[in-house]
Formats: C-alpha cells, structure tokens, sequence
C-alpha cells in the first residue's frame, strides 16, 4: 500500500517542520515548496505570484472545483485557474512516483483515491506566535505577526472551503489532529512514525 | 513523570475501548466505570443514578464548579451536588496512585496540576453508529440510536461547558483527536502507545 501522508496545519503550528522531520524520518520526500515551484516553472512565473494564487487569491477563481458548486465568477484570469489546475496536476504527478509527505494545497481531497493518511497540526495562539517570533525579522511587532497569523489562516481556511467539501481545521477533515503547543515538533516525531506505521499497516 | 492520560469522547467512537485497551498495552488501571462505583458506595446510590446525576443531570445542579462560574441554581438539591464533589474526589484519589487512564468526567480539567496526557476520540456519524448497532440491542432502530448519540454527546458537552472553562470536542482542549472511523481500536493502540510514550518522556 502506498504511504501518501498530507499534512494540513495552522500558521506557526510547525505542520511544515513536522512534513519534513516526518519525511526524513520515513525516509521519503516531503512535498511543500517544490509544489509550488513546479507549478512555477511550467508556467514561467514567479514562485511568489503561484502562491498567492494558490492561497490569497483562490476565493475569486474557483469556477475550477475539485468536488463542490461549479460556478463561473467573471474577475479574474484564465491564469489563475490554468495555476491552480496545474497544481494538481503536480500534486498528483508527485504523488504517483511513490511514498511521501504533502504539506498543504487541500492535497488530502485531490489524492483522496490513493487514501492518503491526513494529519492536522494545531497548537495555543501563545505557541504559535512564540514559533513565529522566533523564526521571523525582528522589526515585526506581536501585533503584526498576530494579524499575519490569523490572515493566512483565514486564507487556507476560505481556499479549502471553495475547492472542496471539507471544512479547514474541523476535526472530521482529518485521521489525526496533532496539538503542538506543549512539545517541540522534533520531540513528536518518534510516535508519529509509530503511527504512520500502524495507519498503513494491514 | 506520572503519566495520566485522560480520554474525552464522541458516543459510539470507541473511546472507552480505547482507554480500556491503551491502559493494558501500557500495564497501568483505567478508570471508567470505577468512579461511578466508587462514588455511589460512598453515598449508598445506585451507579445509574450517580451515572444519570454526572452527565445527564449536571446542568441543573452547577453551583459547584471547577473553574468557572459560580452560580446558585435553586431546584436541585445537596445531595447531586456532594455527589459531583465525591466524583471530582474519587478522580484525584485515583490518580494520586499512580499511572492511569480516566475515561471521561472531566478528569483532564480535574488532574490539571498533573500534567495528564489529554485525548479526544471521535468519529464519522456513520462509523459511530455501526460501532453502536453492533453494541445495543437488536431490537431498538437506527433513528433511536441516533437520537441517543446525540442525547449523549450533548449532555457531555453541557456537563464539560458547566463544570469547566473548556469546550467539549474543540480539537484545543485536548493534545491529541483520534479519528476512529477507518480503524479498528486494536489496529491504533500500538501507536498510541509510541504516543504516549513519546509524550511524558522527557
């Protein structure tokens, strides 16, 4: 059986450090950036402006639906819809050349036929801006990253909601919602192997 | 580091399978049905009653609290209240033993000081329904089993939403949600007990 596993997350959670603990741990790749970058490349554009669109920018273009209303909203470019369906082009191509690890981009609802394992990581507003603080510039205020934090996520949760039948962060969505608030990612990383293990064990 | 893991649940996830199982995979007591024993010895009650008392009956008789309001509600009388206190008292006293797995009650907001390890069991509508119509007797209807799932889930969650200052089922009171639809409790216990292991070591 494959061992395709998506990881959802909310912003400063650490989901993207777990993707890719978890991938070295398994020893398979991790799928984040390379997404994007893919989808980039085959269409000679900024990485930058791929992920707008894929994030920010999806509740003006989803005509293109992955399972939900189809329906035609008239601002915006046969661009963005041609990125988005190049992402899932990408998203599936990766996924078919074997076992790995998908961070984002509603992966859970495009591979759903290859029963990916589907992993929700989460924690306390204190942790996450914690992580956030520690990993962004210094000029930027509590207040800022505070507001950032809680765009983006309003974001991701407006993009699966358009794309697909699922709600962002519902524990239903997932197999296994994972509370990072009290622990570092690093420290979790040996039960979520064991866990992954048993998920794709028969 | 003791190690206490509670387990709050939806109605027919398995939860309570879960604890029982887990707890034997880790050679440590769990506490389900225990407590409500030793509650109504202590006050020569029924377990029923006492049982009816910590869930189903508990919005009308909050003035005691654990952390949140405190409120006189005049219909009830002295004795639902001891008995909630003796409830919360038979909970830390079992805990104070050692190592454990408490199933319910709000055992998690009650043993706070001791760090426990806190889990949520949860389920499709569909999956919970099948685990319950295998359970309960033949003779009661899908439509009845349903409304008592609900009945159930939503007495827990008033008893939580009363007693403590938490949310029944919101994936931030617990450090861990379990979706139990696609497994069977036995396949998920060697991971959890990688979880748990991972989890209080230090």
């Amino acid at each position: 059986m494959m061992r395709i596993i998506t990881i959802d997350r909310e912003f400063g959670s650490g989901g993207r450090e777990l993707g890719k603990r978890l991938a070295d741990a398994l020893q398979i790749p991790c799928y984040d950036q390379e997404i994007i970058e893919g989808v980039a490349k085959l269409h000679g554009l900024e990485p930058e402006h791929v992920e707008h669109i894929s994030e920010a920018d999806v509740r003006t273009v989803y005509p293109m639906t992955i399972g939900k209303r189809f329906m035609m909203y008239p601002t915006k470019t046969k661009d963005s819809i041609q990125v988005l369906v190049s992402q899932q082009n990408v998203i599936r191509t990766l996924a078919a050349d074997g076992d790995c690890v998908i961070v984002g981009r509603c992966a859970d609802v495009i591979l759903r036929d290859l029963n990916p394992m589907n992993l929700f990581v989460y924690g306390s507003q204190e942790s996450r801006l914690l992580r956030c603080m520690q990993r962004i510039k210094e000029k930027e205020n509590e207040r800022d990253i505070l507001h950032m934090m809680r765009k983006i996520d309003r974001d991701r949760a407006a993009c699966r909601e358009l794309l697909t039948d699922s709600k962002w962060g519902q524990k239903e969505t997932y197999h296994l919602c994972i509370n990072t608030s009290d622990k570092t990612i690093k420290q979790l990383i040996p039960a979520l192997v064991s866990y992954v293990d048993c998920w794709f064990e028969e």
